[in-house]
């Protein structure tokens, strides 16, 4: 990955971090919980992404930025009682992003190894939803996915397609640029129309 | 695996998409939630399998058959309204072949690579049920492993002892011949009786 | 590892077991159920730290000491009726020593395979905790770990953390005891407060 999207992905990782610590405030939960959510939230998709892909331990492992990253985000979330509505607009941003890059590198992951296109998609999809799906299991909810009312996981699929075309076609930067520009334009359409 | 192994495995991911997805109508999921029930019913048996065997990416995402048979699987049970109660006995016979066919390669991949007895007969039972697992953790349901009532985890276990004992005596394919015609018999006296 | 530190693990391995057979019994599951709650339990917990290190198969399906002895700890509490209120001090001193080589054993292997301090740390409290939380999962319960009154979960991080400081500042023997000495000088003041 370039320094732009592991940059992204971090950002991804601290506010998926943040978000899984307003989600343990709501639900009451100790400092260790906030903990277990908010690196569950942070790392988890890109952890079960890469436990399938076989290819040595996780990045969120392997580079010293994650953990920090995810102890981070929850520990803001710990301190400062930030609830989803008051999310600011550029707050939204950043998640459309962070949730359109995810989907990308997951995607480009997958083909960078060798695998095809359906389980590219499928492992971008992973990656963007998983840790989210973890957290709504730990916390007994019936994962968000399940009913995608608010276009997270199809945004998250169309993201990893526009990606994987874009390197089937040999168009690998323009790809990337295109997918998470339509991600993040139809995560915005998705909260405006919401 | 031959090829009668291959297409008697990929019925099972097949007839488990499509369980998975009758599951999804009950619970009025919408179409992504179809997806991830189905995809989770087909191949999430073998993904925990392949990953706890550390021999390489899974098989459901290198081999270009599995997703998209776990694809069309769901499709149809979206499309159609079909639910268990009409299912025929001709349905019945599959899914048992296909229990079988899961437990026995379950247990054949792990010995393939060199492990034991008593973790062959653990992985070929989680191939088995693992999916089905994934699938009620999903929806917020208690697993039916845990009260195996209708027999199934049971004859999972039974398959894969006789598929490890017809490879540790020197008799692999009378093994996994007698391993898959005592699951589909055990699997008809268990509804017969049920 | 050493010999005493696979002694403590497998001491470890049964003592869990058998706790998931006393949850097990609780639910009133059936014998299937306690074996899938059982080995959930006891092995859980290594698996999932073994999955992420990626460096080949578990240690719980590569040793054949580890599956048996999950089987007999599960085996014991279905037929003998014991319940955790019973558990005599020695149980309870057996407990805390089993956390502590687990938080231990995880935060060594994981340095072992050259990661560094902070996945030492995470993966030896997951190899602690991991199993406990499959289990609760299981079972539709909210994970114990996310209201850690008891100080299970905190133990093992301390544990972990001290035994990386150990391995970090080149006193890995020391560090080890150290570890393991605190974490069961925790536990039991963690009870006797109650």
């Amino acid at each position: 990955m370039d320094t732009a999207t592991t940059v992204l992905d971090l950002v991804g990782v601290f506010l998926n971090a943040l978000l899984g610590g307003t989600v343990a405030r709501r639900d009451r939960l100790d400092l260790f919980g906030f903990l277990v959510i908010g690196i569950a939230s942070g790392l988890g998709g890109g952890l079960i992404r890469d436990v399938l892909l076989q290819h040595g331990p996780p990045a969120a492992l392997t580079d010293p930025a994650y953990i920090p990253t995810a102890l981070a985000g929850t520990g803001v979330a710990f301190l400062l009682d930030i609830s989803p509505p008051d999310w600011s607009r550029a707050f939204k941003f950043l998640d459309a992003a962070a949730l359109s890059v995810w989907a990308s590198v997951g995607a480009q992951k997958t083909m960078g190894v060798g695998l095809g296109r359906l389980p590219a998609i499928l492992l971008g999809t992973i990656t963007a939803v998983g840790g989210g799906a973890i957290r709504d299991l730990l916390l007994q909810r019936v994962p968000a996915v399940l009913q995608d009312t608010r276009w997270y996981a199809s945004v998250a699929v169309l993201v990893a397609a526009v990606e994987v075309l874009g390197i089937a076609t040999g168009f690998p930067v323009a790809g990337t640029v295109a997918a998470i520009t339509l991600g993040v334009l139809l995560r915005i359409v998705a909260e405006w129309r919401g």
